[in-house]
């Protein structure tokens, strides 16, 4: 079915506009919008079709998008509807224009019966800016991560900002928003690591092949004291310049990343065993 | 000198809106935007007070610009222009509102005589988002690196939204804009190093200790064929997860603390030493 949305007025449009600006409407109806077919595309791998595509009319001349939508020409098919150049620009407001956005139901965490393979999960508290969050999200998925818990006032993983940012990788990650970050600290089966200024070990000295979970503060203000005092390790980036500052994303990247190098260190993996 | 402005018409507020705005603008006049108190001490640090400094009526109150202000009331005393909220959210647009802002010159390039300290350098080719530009250039000067080289079509280094994300990495760095890369390369003492997911050697093969230039290009195209044909070795960062994708600044954090990691391990130096 292709349908053209050319009101303002159009309810699905009101829904599309609402969902890209409110994470309470996003949360109320379990909706996200994925804008871009790169994003697009990994949900399909992952999830199959979505149910509504919505395309600008630039969009549907892009060679891309054509082939993507030809591709999809399945039974269920999609819903697509066809906006005009200005109505999608308030749907997506990013600045160089995608030409597509899903809209999706937020998917379900799948449940893991037990919690022996949570070896390598990730803390997330009071993280603010989706970019931060959504870099974060994409080097976890990367490195490995199985689970990423979310304090409840951490800026919405589902958003639009924060899913780009990720390209994908919330359709591998499980995802816990509103945790209570003490508890699961406390009840981790490994080492729980969290990066601090004032640590005297470096990310270097510490075993990081074994269960690990990393926890990451506020861009600004760092870690809570209670979370702090929870942690089984507490380390610092060591620095070799004249300052002592890195993006929340770039230390997670780091951290993440030493110990994908020591457990390769550890299994002398050649390359070409593991880049598949 | 204290002075208000109240009018949208006051030449130095247009200035200011437009060196917000334009990069021909900030190029043509060499002055640029430094926006939040953090930024504003990390420039002061190095090149003391700026000539001019612009409050709004609500930053004024808040305790550590109050601060500021005091602290630099010395000969010779900055210009500080006080603006009402409304005026001061057209020069800064960030959603939270900073408060302060500095006009700056755009440092001059600090020569050095001699190529000999060259040993970490940067090429960036085709860098398109301000965040994640800061982001390389933060990280780039908390792992040592000297001097970042940048290609012509990079988005504007001194950008008040780069500089923002790169929390006074500029002031450290030697920032070498319109660069040709290809040159750079060619002519660089040490190992020319680029990333590529078709490499089939890892980060972690690679000795890094010795003179090394990374080159990181477009976030979505990666490096040009030119620029990928003057390199020494093409690395690739090993994955571990369902996903090989890794933002461009995440990327660059890794292969510099990579770097940093093995500078350590060779130099044996404990944390207490490096870590002031």
């Amino acid at each position: 079915m292709m349908q053209s949305i050319t009101s303002r007025a159009h309810p699905f449009f009101k829904q599309l506009v609402r969902l890209g600006k409110s994470a309470r409407y996003r949360r109320k109806d379990n909706l996200t919008l994925l804008d871009g077919i790169h994003l697009i595309q990994a949900y399909c791998a992952v999830f199959g079709s979505p149910t509504n595509l919505i395309v600008s009319q630039s969009g549907r001349e892009y060679k891309e998008i054509k082939d993507f939508l030809c591709s999809i020409e399945k039974i269920p098919r999609p819903n697509i509807f066809v906006l005009s150049d200005a109505l999608f620009h308030q749907v997506s407001p990013v600045k160089a224009p995608t030409g597509i956005v899903a809209s999706i139901s937020i998917p379900e965490l799948k449940l893991v019966s037990e919690n022996k393979d949570k070896t390598f999960c990730v803390l997330l508290e009071t993280i603010q800016d989706p970019g931060n969050m959504g870099s974060i999200l994409r080097s976890a998925a990367a490195a490995g991560v199985s689970d990423v818990y979310l304090s409840h006032d951490c800026t919405d993983a589902w958003a639009p900002k924060t899913l780009r940012a990720a390209m994908g990788a919330h359709f591998i990650l499980r995802i816990h928003e509103q945790s209570n970050l003490v508890k699961i600290a406390q009840q981790f089966n490994g080492t729980v690591i969290a990066t601090s200024l004032q640590a005297n070990r470096s990310l270097y000295q510490i075993q990081l092949t074994g269960s690990v979970a990393f926890i990451f503060g506020n861009e600004g203000m760092g870690l809570s004291d209670d979370l702090l005092q929870v942690t089984d390790e507490q380390i610092m980036i060591p620095m070799l310049g004249k300052t002592e500052s890195l993006n929340a994303a770039a230390a997670a990247a780091i951290c993440f990343f030493e110990r994908v190098r020591q457990h390769l260190d550890t299994q002398n993996i050649q390359p070409e065993c593991y880049h598949q």
